[in-house]
């Protein structure tokens, strides 16, 4: 039997059973963006991904495929859509891709799902999806299925910011290819991340409002990099997937009564 | 310098060098959906991720990610929503999908595209999304965008077919899980098939319309392989990745006068 | 009693009362294209409607208004959409037409209904447009509506291909505007088909992949025609019909066991 | 030269020869729709393309197919959805077929078009689908098609009128499947009128609102005459119909300067 | 407690309350419109939610927020989208909007809707929104709500336009800008009102079809002011609104059983 | 002449002569939520068009019509919408709604908008629906259109906060209808507050993630104040209402340069 905790390596025998059996699916939600001229492009999936691995093994779930293109980048939170390589969808779109795998999911069974988002822009149109995700179910006559949405960032103790930020953590919208995403990134894919390239033309200086156009004094940094990724390593990595491992495995338990 | 074929893989400025020199990108459509008790959910992902691959390679182009959830699985030519597993966007989800990555492409400088698709159901709505896309990118301004679409399995030489099945090809719609996708899977993930489940309830022998509900009587064998998977091997895999390879790489090079 | 084997000719007390009897309704599906310079506009409109009228006498159904305006012709099975003439709807238009127009039958008591497309591009459009009004209905309720869905030129026995084809037939793609069509016009509006005017220009020679935009060496006839006309005559159209009508009733017969 | 004026009768040359020469085309918007027990469901089919057809021939127009689904039927001025066999489109549905073709007919080279409504309840919807495909032709540079869109009832004189009615026009809202309709079937399709059956529950006593549900006292004939239909006959049919093709007639060649 | 008949300015407790005890909801459809030089833009939310904020303290019931962009002007009936300051939704947007807010009202509880149309063209599509909002609140197991849709214009005695129009009624259409909505906007907003600006270029005489783009002899009146406002007062608007208030109640009552 | 800060309140000359002067046009984004046992449900529309209008002297703007039905309420950061009186729309009705005035805006001259959102959850479609206005408007020729978001609350001096709260501001998210809102209220419309029905149930006890349905644990305040609101004054408010106006205005005149 080929096992695996990635649904899409199952056969559907065997993704039948495990459905049957209670496991809980995790959905990651990614996209293809910008993240300075010292990570790939695909940090936003490689990201949740891992950690949903991680997290399945601990919980017995399972992780449904990455969507691999996610909500447009903005300036204050990921550079925005400028920048070569970001490749992102309409919000109505987003929210429709999820909408239609949640209720794949919920038509074969699975009545217990944690969406995992990796990518700032991605939270509300997917929040959308869900609602209409589960607008539909409940007019299919699927009443019973549980649903967590969390952003895996979100799951670190206060004491590993403070021992990664010694000067306070500057916030999750600044922290683009910054320093967290680039120690993980260090951790999953060292291969992918070059070091020598870590730009220092940031922290970003943003306004508290958007501007459209962009304006040529509107703070951001050109290579992409919001706050400063200097320092970063996969030890650093490595307390943050701790945390966001542990901290998720540990919600998911309790929602589902595991 | 990161280097790599997959287009995110890449940096931001990385990928802006290589497109701006003019590279193809490749952009495989996939979906996860039932293919028999013997393969896993992701075949539609893998076969044509790894022909891309290996066509990217041959003319210097890049692979964007896979878009892992497609259009819906039809009985007669995929057995059908009803398998567990089978994840699948309505059409108008997935055509804005295809539209929205390829307006960001056709934004971000690509004028030399080839959309892969891996999972029969996918064609129609791929084509309305592309023309959905280029009609955008045309209001936008941007009018010299080449694009082909292709079916990798339409890539494939007469006397490979012959040599594959002497008694006569049964036709890509029955393909389904049988000897063409159980080959390739072989060559490119074994770990992932289990040869001893090869089911023998096909071929299918389905009438010339379709039904819905699906009746008893409708000729769908319940393993969900549509034609035979018996006798596949990697060394079979091999032929039809080389066919799809060369016929696929001459027809770019041809197109794009690379 | 005004009696008619078209829906739209009876009154509403009429229709109500064939309804209620249990008459399958046929709703053909056309468009409005390119079909050379020897046919009109209407052929995806005359044909599917004609088999429609002699199948409805066969089987006491009812024929519903055909859909005039279709899917986006396609260079490969078309012409396409630059040939004059040719008026289509987008994907999303169409299946939205289908769904409607089903789920209006569905809410006025129909529970067989036979979806007959005549223009190759309508296919999955229509898959989809139907899935989405069944959808629609069992959320109304209405969960017991049977439902086929054919093209009418996949009726045809082996023996009649041959006879017409004696040297094999090209398949069903190629035949737009050709052999079959021009022959089923001949026997339905021959005063609508100037046989003088059947061009020499094809057959057309494509490659395996469509090309976005067309290039000039793609293979395709000048004149529309992608196959062979010549040759072309009402009996010929005759002995087509008689198996479309033939074998059609039959496999209505069976699915609604009539 | 197979020589028509339905648009769907040429062949593609022929079509581009007529356009090319400055041809306007008349679209007829029709619908599905009870019209009383003396009436068949095609009447805002047949009269549209009827009038269509003479206006043509007055002006060297071409007359596109009827959009044979329209907007639903409402009680007040159709009766409403719930009498058996009115089917009906989605009002956003019916724009975007209205949009589509539109563009289609633009993108071919037509300049002058009319929009003929046969329907009450389409009026809006079609208005909405006009703007949608004229704003689209804009972005695709071609800002200088002319476009009329008329209801053809609203053609007719006033002292035809005072002749018809020598007791007071109850006005358009309230002659669904009356007087104007029913005598304009007899000069048309008199085998499809069954004056037998004119009811005499008429006419309707509508309150100045819409209520939903209908409630049983609302006003609304069982029969879905609205009106009065008796004393139609062929003659009067030949009155209205004379006034509609010399208004629309002389209104088209004013406004496009032929 | 504060006590409103503005159902915003209620806490969700006392919301709650009143909609527990069967209260009816009133939702006005505004717009922002051009009125001619002598009236403000907001006309169409000023009339409908004055009018219900009247009736409401009639009925015990409550007014929602106005809707106060509404569906595009055409000339003919508004003067249409070209005029500064009319600031309009596509049909689609619009009919979303009602379905959404008349979807949530059905989830909170009211059984008792009144919507008020202030805007002639947003007839058609609030009637489409309508029907989707409550098609949606059926699917959710909601079957039991009771709506009510009118223009307050049509709640108007016979004597009442004979006395303001001695000379014979113009019609609803042409009434904008002109004498029933400026008396009323004298009685409800004098100080917006400058009769000095009361333009003399009216009325209108237009064509009996629409035109697009609109000709410079359409008989459209520069103003916008499309019939005749001069002789407007106070007192008439009193007229007006005494009966607008009265019939509609009266309606309220008959139909909701009060 | 009738003057004005609000948009509406103008004719049509006086809008047209104002936005050819180059007047910035500030459109609120509101919605109607529950804002607890003492405020209204129209606190989100009545803070955000209090700023606009106070900003609008300040800058020489003008002030559209707030929109008053948000995106839907999220129990972390509103409450939810199963607390009564909660009207809001789904995500992309919202975003078309806010495309739809921004493209009118813009089709009437309006060169420099800003978009000030007054409800959390508006953020994100209102984002989106701005990107699908400009992107419109580009399609329309008009390039130069300049555009500002932000949220009003955003607008605060670091010492005023501290002054407010002088044991920590708990965050934007919590102060859902709480110190910051009531405060503002009171200033505003303190008719409308009750501060005797202050609770004392928060605050809130939110986990870091969102749960579909809202399990009874999950710490929301059955109030629906997700903070604190007691203490709160019109002093305070007034403090808030001059740094928001100070700092917008000088925000707006930096980035237009007035």
């Amino acid at each position: 039997m080929v096992d695996s905790i990635r649904l899409d390596e199952l056969s559907w025998p065997e993704f039948a059973h495990k459905i049957a059996a209670g496991a809980p699916v995790l959905l990651p939600l990614g996209t293809t963006e910008q993240h300075g001229p010292h990570l790939p492009l695909n940090v936003d999936v490689v990201l949740p991904t891992g950690v949903c691995e991680r997290v399945a093994r601990q919980v017995g779930g399972l992780v449904a495929p990455t969507i691999p293109y996610g909500y447009k980048s903005m300036p204050r939170s990921g550079g925005g859509e400028a920048f070569p390589g970001t490749l992102s969808l309409d919000a109505n779109t987003f929210s429709l891709v999820v909408r239609d795998v949640i209720r794949g999911l919920g038509h074969h069974g699975v009545r217990r799902l944690i969406v995992v988002n990796g990518h700032f822009e991605n939270a509300w149109p997917s929040v959308e999806g869900l609602d209409l995700g589960l607008r539909e179910l409940r007019r299919d006559g699927i009443t019973d299925m549980q649903v967590m949405r969390l952003e895996y960032w979100d799951f670190v103790r206060r004491a590993t910011l403070d021992k990664l930020f010694p000067d306070g953590f500057p916030g999750t919208e600044l922290e683009h290819a910054s320093l967290l995403e680039t120690s993980l990134m260090l951790l999953l894919r060292p291969e992918l991340v070059e070091m020598d390239k870590v730009p220092s033309d940031g922290p970003a200086t943003f306004p508290t409002y958007d501007c459209f156009p962009v304006p040529a004094d509107f703070g951001l940094p050109p290579s992409g990099v919001l706050a400063v990724a200097h320092g970063s390593s996969a030890e650093k990595g490595g307390w943050l997937m701790d945390d966001h491992v542990a901290l998720m495995s540990a919600a998911i338990r309790k929602e589902f009564g595991l």
